[in-house]
């Protein structure tokens, strides 16, 4: 492996060269065999190849640039935290890397064994010092939306600098007002850090900015409804994943010429697979870069996935903020009203969840659901019971996955996956 | 087994009379070898031998005959269930089923594998309608103090009448703001379930009952500090546990003269063991009846329990209600401060706890701390990391458990418990 052009940057950024070398050099590899090895894919994609592929060097170098010109870098692992707001104040807000085996033994020190693979990997990362955006960051914003992480935050704010925010749990009126409240805090603590006033101008232009992603992205998949599949759902996955590392007007624009190429294929009654192809709809968990693991193994089962509700997929871009306030107070509002429609399973009840996957699947023409939980994952766990139940009553069959970082189990999860496409087939 | 004169009422009911004739015949059988083989036993620990013995028995029938004559009866899991507004609605305020193995395998059908023993405990208790308490409540009353518990009342609620009461993740003036308006919103639904109005002198009688409750408990802990211990750790943890089903004037009348009995046995310089018994202090999850399981290991293995720092322990009678409040609205906000300041782990951060704990370990002469997690609980697991490095710093020696309700790991618990008794002697 030749010595990288990022090098120095790296080592400025405190990391462990070493074992940064041999996490890249495994994602490379895993790259090639899940993503290059695809037949058919649209050119729009290559867009998507360089930025996984400079991931940790030129879009680091550019972050590294801007925070020498004086913007500071803001960390989240959740769709709770309001980059409307990140942007207003001028500050960069970028996901962390949180997908995959790394620093394993030494998390389990912070941390108790049956945590979820997730958790266990953003403290992993930062033990071994290998997540250059973790590095990067001038504030960290961590959230309540589970015991896991909100009590391993704990522990990790020993680590970085962190700021928590309290997420709801029911969606009544009194939790509207504390969220609000956190908003506003979040909003005071961003002001402070970077030193910047968000106004009326600047909220604008920020939520203009995460709504052009969002719709983005929602074109995109509503394209996925075309019957064939146009697009591999691993390649949609890895679209939403780079949602929350590249600059979005960039994404933006890059996703939008995607939709196009997509919209002639389409139009030209031409495939990802063949029409007859099982679609199956991926719904549960989010799945962080490089986690492609069960997408990976559906596809290589004869099926073609057209859907992932999830925080890195629809649950982070089916709401918009209204657009109209004119105010600071009013913009506010309307990102407080936004964000309390996600329907994550931290609260109780959670219906709307229900209802939107069974309406996803319907419009996605999908013939099956596959609920996604990582292991120790208590939220998405018991709502998977929920989702079973209400997608039985709409004739949509399910299977239930459970499952962690690890390959050990990639046999047996091969074994049901293809068994539940035959059945749907 | 001779068939017992509570029969009629209990198929009244609908209870599973056999499994529940199962459950009393194990029940009684725990009860004799755990506590009734104990020798130098006070005198007053015979109300509690008669309270247990009658708790499926004479106590239904005090509710049954109460809810003939118009009561209505409150369950809960949680000290976050103000029974101060409870008292003051003239309803009765329980706890529910939780501490023993029952309906596990149909409670997995409910609820995940990887959810801890208390939840799969109250699901089965009603899944295999062996549980009188759950079978007599008009109304069951959950929280959200963690994801285990606020998922699994969604199911839970689907078999009996629940309301869910959100409580704070931290401990900010907004936090405090929703959990006014909740308390406020339990206010409202008794109302409504009882028909009686919450009045300034009917709440004043109701914090004073809990408040007394309280202090009979808090004596009780500060007669523990003295050395040789005057009681077992396995009978407080058994008032404890009685605490939250006998009639709350009895109860405290009942161990106010156990109290004096302790206060002439303490003058007498008697002990339960010798002086040198090594002390121990118990940590963590609360311990539903029947689990006496870690106390008695830990008694078994020549050490005494002298404080239970849990739900079912000192943080549910630390805090006291302010009692000057005159109006409702004022009692309110005295309720709503006292139940603040519970060090649970469902805050973040949570360091009062920390602090708490160190305190409690020194004011009862503890030589360790065995900090009890059920498997699966988040919360609580993550806080022993944190909990050990407190008492690290305050030179108190800590052993971690994580079990269940399954007697399968009780050698392998005696003998991490022997090793550690024998490490802090």
């Amino acid at each position: 492996m030749a010595a990288s052009p990022h090098r120095e940057m790296w080592e400025k950024l405190n990391l462990d060269i070493e074992a940064h070398d041999g996490l890249l050099e495994v994602l490379g590899k895993f790259y090639g065999d899940i993503y290059l090895s695809q037949e058919g894919r649209l050119g729009g994609m290559e867009y998507l190849d360089f930025v996984l592929s400079e991931v940790h060097g030129l879009r680091i170098r550019e972050i590294q640039d801007a925070r020498a010109a004086g913007k500071k870098v803001i960390g989240s692992f959740c769709v709770f935290v309001p980059e409307e707001l990140t942007l207003a104040a001028n500050a960069i807000q970028v996901g962390l890397c949180a997908g995959a085996d790394a620093g394993k033994e030494e998390a389990e020190k912070l941390v108790p064994r049956n945590t979820c693979a997730l958790i266990k990997s953003f403290i992993g990362f930062k033990l071994a010092r290998i997540c250059p955006y973790t590095e990067s960051c001038d504030l960290i914003i961590g959230e309540t939306t589970c015991d896991g992480k909100k009590k391993a935050y704990e522990a990790f704010g020993e680590l970085v600098p962190m700021h928590v925010m309290e997420v709801p749990q029911q969606k009544n009126a009194c939790d509207r007002t504390l969220w609000k409240s956190e908003i506003l805090r979040y909003k005071d603590r961003l002001e402070a850090l970077t030193g910047n006033t968000i106004t009326a101008e600047n909220l604008k232009k920020g939520i203009r900015i995460i709504n052009d992603r969002r719709r983005a992205l929602q074109r995109l998949n509503a394209l996925r409804a075309a019957v064939p599949a146009p697009i591999s759902g691993r390649d949609v996955l890895l679209i939403n994943q780079v949602s929350f590392y590249d600059d979005p007007i960039r994404f933006t624009e890059s996703i939008g010429k995607l939709c196009d190429q997509l919209e002639e294929r389409i139009q030209k009654k031409e495939g990802i697979v063949p029409e007859s192809t099982p679609r199956l709809m991926l719904s549960g968990c989010p799945m962080a870069v490089p986690n492609w693991k069960l997408p990976y193994i559906v596809e290589g089962s004869g099926a073609v996935v057209v859907g992932e509700e999830s925080c890195i997929g629809t649950r982070n871009t089916r709401d918009l903020v209204d657009e109209s306030g004119q105010t600071v107070e009013e913009m506010i509002d309307a990102i407080c009203d936004r964000y309390m429609k996600i329907d994550c399973a931290c609260f109780t009840p959670n219906t709307e969840r229900l209802e939107n996957i069974a309406d996803m699947a319907k419009e996605l023409k999908a013939d099956g659901v596959i609920h996604y939980a990582l292991m120790f994952c208590q939220p998405y766990a018991h709502e998977a019971f929920k989702v079973e139940k209400a997608l039985r009553e709409a004739d949509i069959p399910m299977l239930s996955i459970e499952t962690d970082y690890s390959m050990e189990d990639a046999e047996q999860l091969k074994t049901r996956v293809e068994a539940f496409v035959e059945m749907v087939s």
